[in-house]
């Protein structure tokens, strides 16, 4: 158990380069995601769609690792859809294979946030993504992002 | 296309049995699906958690046969949350098989309805499953099922 | 039940244009696809990564409409591996909404097909998307198309 | 991050009661599982769907804790199918919910394993649950148990 230990150690982590402010277009944050059986399909690979879910719990992470959750944001009024979403697969991943997700913020603007995502196995990386969330409130009105989440 | 529209002119059919009114435990809902290919998983069989999915499925169509939407409950306020389900596989489904799900009530008490599901392919019995849905409020309160429900 | 029956027969149609034979850019493929509960999220629309298995559905029955299977290129030993794919999201989709997915052959190369999409409520395009399928082999190497695929 | 860190290093934990070898009807494993987005509903809570996969997440990491890998088994042309699953949902989980997924072995013949479960969160159980798993080969025939999985 002790390598898995290890691994989940690391796991969440969130560096900073040049500048180290949160939640700047400079922070990264890495999470390991173990492939779950149920995530592939036919060809033994992980199902294509699967790798949104996974990035979805890269922003999710990497929210929490600077200190406040998405559940906040949402008890607050406020929700982040989807606006685009994009992926390259380069290589497969399969069946309890454990992945390195990496997140980065790659632009801010007053009501959205565009990330990046490279996803690696064994240091190589299998496939890379963006995507850009739009902060909205109940009533699906776009609204200015928070400051807590902006300036970090 | 032929032979595929005949299916579907038959999918969420109705059929009344003994006694005829709608929603009794003697009534019985068909609908058919075709398997997604994201619902297969590394052993080239459906994933058994889907088998839920087109369980809950078969209660939608069942409610719309019968006049009604699951969404128009929603709207009112209602809930039904799944408080029991179980399933006995008895032979795989496999990718782009097109399977008719059966659907019928078994028992309905003030507050809950047991469905029981058999799921078919070529007229052979694949998997059977019951689930039983308890009718909840906005606040998770236990409530009466509406009599358009029960009554049929 | 007779909306929508009609509404089934129309699903799974391929209307040509200009130049007339199958899988050429120039078709358009068309179905009908009832969102699922399991489909949304907390945030009760569609989770945007079940748009990604929605265009997987969209190119299965394209193929169907034209008198093949995926599962026959399978069981000969090929299979369609995603390359890329993207979605930009313009409206929330939401349980029990009947949407319309229509998709079209953009580009065929020796290997690959580039298809785009549409998802359509109430005559509006709700999203829009791309993927790019590349045909490999059990062992995952490039394989040209079949002729069938090709050329129709 | 060190509360997170904290609860990670004790998931995949695995208890030995009364009698101490692997895998017997005597052992727990103990796993934690983040709630994503993605596993949401329309009603805000995890679809009901979705513990299955969860309850598959712990048959998987309770072999790991016992030093083998499903994958392992199916490298070796074995296979675990469900054949039954069930579940009692007795409060809804929601997004971001650490919960601990607790996996006993509760009886195991010739070719079969009936796992047990409870999930947990707050210390208190949610919901529980059961699998049969039958052993078959890459034919679908029922194999026995190879002994490393049995004798542990």
């Amino acid at each position: 158990m002790s390598g898995r230990s290890t691994a989940l150690n690391r796991s969440s982590r969130c560096e900073h380069t040049v500048s180290d402010h949160a939640a700047s277009p400079a922070s990264v944050h890495e999470m390991e995601i173990r492939v779950r059986y149920q995530e592939t399909d036919g060809q033994r690979r992980v199902h294509h769609a699967n790798y949104l879910t996974y990035f979805e719990m890269g922003r999710t992470e990497m929210l929490r690792a600077h200190g406040q959750t998405y559940r906040d944001f949402e008890d607050a009024g406020l929700f982040m859809v989807v606006s685009e979403a994009s992926c390259r697969y380069q290589a497969p991943a399969e069946y309890d294979d454990l992945l390195v997700l990496r997140t980065r913020v790659e632009k801010i603007t007053a009501a959205s946030i565009r990330h990046g995502y490279e996803l690696i196995r064994d240091r190589r990386i299998i496939a890379t993504g963006t995507t850009v969330v739009v902060c909205v409130d109940r009533e699906g009105r776009i609204r200015r992002l928070p400051d807590w989440i902006v300036g970090g």
